[in-house]
């Protein structure tokens, strides 16, 4: 049976590529997927529709075109990862674990413990709080192969 | 008819005062709510289930006493006007926004221009963005009574 | 036991007070409610959190605003009432009867015979078709007060 | 992963052709769906379960027949593209907008500048709003295939 | 706290009266509802809205009608009783039980022991099976005063 | 894409057959579905189970053991066809038809004009009436290939 | 705001009258709603439909009848209190204990730390775990009326 | 068709492995799940996230690890066989079949009869209760291959 994991959040370092290398290695059977990632894309995913002279509405034109990918990855995922680093504000990354715990989507929140109180009404809402990507590789093999 | 409408977010500044006193003084027929505002009280409101000597198990606690409450309102209202300052993480409330887009439950967004971009997303699911709590009252006001 | 009527549609012609008025003359416990009707006053809804230079963002505002009023009475109605003029695009009226539809709330449409082609994708998903607010009421009269 | 993309609405230009094989020739892993397009066997689409003497019946029956095959089609996709011309009623494309609205899939409308006032409620509930089939390409290969 | 009951089925004795009037010996807090009992109003229910020559579309105009009515109060409804008497189709009350079966409404059924057999799928969604008004009194005084 | 089609009712004569070997000739792309048809077997379904001296609970435990079938098979299905034969009760099509209303599931059903009366709540919520096998093979075949 | 809080659980001790007289010692504006906690009750409020000599069918009918009430009562209530005493085996509190979390019904467990191992999966679903009627009160009181 | 059925329960018999063969014997079209069945890699599940001193947070981590799986299989799953053994509580597998009624998942109780009475709760809203695991086999036959 696969499994099907959406990654949210931080895009600053390789904690997506750790995972799924992670996951690769023990032969995991799990498709991953995110948001777009690339964040000069994500900022002009919809400039295609028509240049807007004012900050607010480009950002929102963007912002609706990746909420159609957004939304749909997380309705059809079994579960999240939502990541936290300690910089920048990552807004994006705490509206995701509300979508995922209306929508009662099971998910692992994944930062240091220095944001652990700020955190807490996401980690509340949370299966697991881990603190290395190493960490989720471990509990998806074990959601996936222990018998 | 009467409206209930949850208000969310930042606790350091008196907006929901304002939004309040500004409704009253029109004589608008709308049920405020909110989580706990009292930054102490919120944090122990585990605390009599028994110490704990770890800041995660005691956040973690008393973060899920505040959820009974939060879901519980924001399940019940008509809609939510969302806060966010300049200040702090507050990723309380971008979670509080994620759940009601995934509820269906309308909400507005009060916060500076400064803070646009990094909101984006949690823009993209709001009906308004206002700046000043006048606003708000302005809209409930067109909302409950313009024929 | 009370009955909460969503009246959609047209605002053009007096349909709305033909059929209040009627309801009230056989003293029938419905509450009635509507989006705002006055067209002025629904374009400009969004106008108090700042202006717009260009129409279509004017436009969206102002009826995101709406759709706050909008969705929130629809959800609670135990029927809709969706009226279509021989003129104009209305197709607020027709999204609003596919929105009924998807809740599965029921409807009744209010249009003369000239329409009924254009409309059948709307009055195959309706509970009934009348041709003028005395239909109407007769029908709301029957529903609330036949043995 | 495959994409599943709703087209409807207007009939009388090759919007949907051109969509299909702009996305052929980006090779973008989607399947498309429509309610049935040519008019003639659209409105006979009841015929055969009995000759009807009054016009009302005879689309009734027909819409209904058709309403089986859109609703399972829009209930099953993953996003939905809503095209209006600047002729006829298009009520039904209204509906299904509608209609996806209230059950939050998300859609694209296209249609052009000189329709954005009477669509603005249509547009509202829109996750964007494009001119040209070729905006909507460009759009499908971002969600699609960017990193 | 009051309950709210929906009759439905047969309307060729008096079932309803005995439930009612038992329920009022006992000072039950219970608000009956039930669809349009008098046969001829209810065949007739959608013939203010113009004559049809065909009994199918005569049948199908009322049987909408009062759908809005039947299923309004099932929705609203705490529990259902459903009646079968021993003679007729009563298909409209085999349909309802599907639809609270299908809602997770508790239904009741009321029939004599004669047709056990032919109402097995509908016994076996039921919450009870009674042969007499008197045991759906006794099982109503029962969940609401019961401590 | 497959269409799955549930086949409900009345087992004494070859509809079903009829339907899908009609679809066969055609080459439609379907998966039809059904009840146990098997009189004797449907009866016995929950035989294995332990003897009942009392004929109620004999039918209420094959009836619950054939519940889990017909309403996974309802669930999963894109349509029914609930065909009604001159005779018997067959309250159990009448209570599928009423679970597949609740759930939004289209039905068409099949019967004669005879029982139009008796079965007007049944048709008021169906998307077609259809007469004979041949006119669902029909609009099978419209529903999958019709562009 | 009235608070509903179902009592679900053991009935040998009076940690219920505990609880609601620690509410009204406060004058907490809370509904207290249970099942029927009359054991010999209880067990036959199936009896009036007719004598079973089979054990399993007596206590399957009572058990049913009391099932309208205990779901009515949970899909009412804003929170549960579920709790378990030291012995028996209870399993219709840990029913309801899945039944909650299920339905997104935020729930409290009331229990001694012997039993923290057997009740793990039951008290990860929860929002609190407490030893006492008092905690209870306590957590109500903040709940309902911390500012 | 693929059925996918979910085991839930008692560990320590191998209950399990009988159905399974027994399935495969017949040859039946199954997919069968479970949670971690082994009672130390189960407890253990959450502790790569950490150690705990206070044994309620070893098993709450542990528990909710494993609730990811559990309830996204119970969620996918066809129906559910949940087996109460004599002993230990085995309160988990009764919030199993609470987690199961609310989710209208039909599932099949496997007990022996001096357990009757303390599940009778959790009978209640099954669809069949078995006593061995060949009458398991027997009934899933008889569901997917009867015709």
């Amino acid at each position: 049976m696969t499994w099907n994991v959406y990654l949210s959040g931080e895009i600053h370092t390789d904690w997506r590529e750790q995972i799924i290398k992670g996951c690769e290695a023990k032969d995991l059977n799990i498709v991953f997927t995110s948001a777009v990632t690339d964040h000069d894309s994500s900022d002009a995913a919809g400039d295609g529709l028509g240049a807007e002279s004012n900050n607010f509405w480009r950002d929102h034109k963007s912002a609706k075109v990746n909420a159609i990918r957004i939304q749909k990855l997380i309705k059809q995922c079994d579960m999240a990862v939502i990541r936290f680093g300690d910089q920048y504000k990552q807004w994006n990354a705490a509206f995701d674990a509300g979508y995922c715990a209306a929508l009662d989507k099971p998910y692992i929140t994944l930062h240091s413990e220095e944001i652990v109180h700020p955190l807490k009404e996401v980690d509340a809402s949370a299966k697991a709080w881990a603190t290395s990507p190493d960490q989720i590789v471990e509990i998806l093999d074990y959601l996936l192969n222990q018998k």
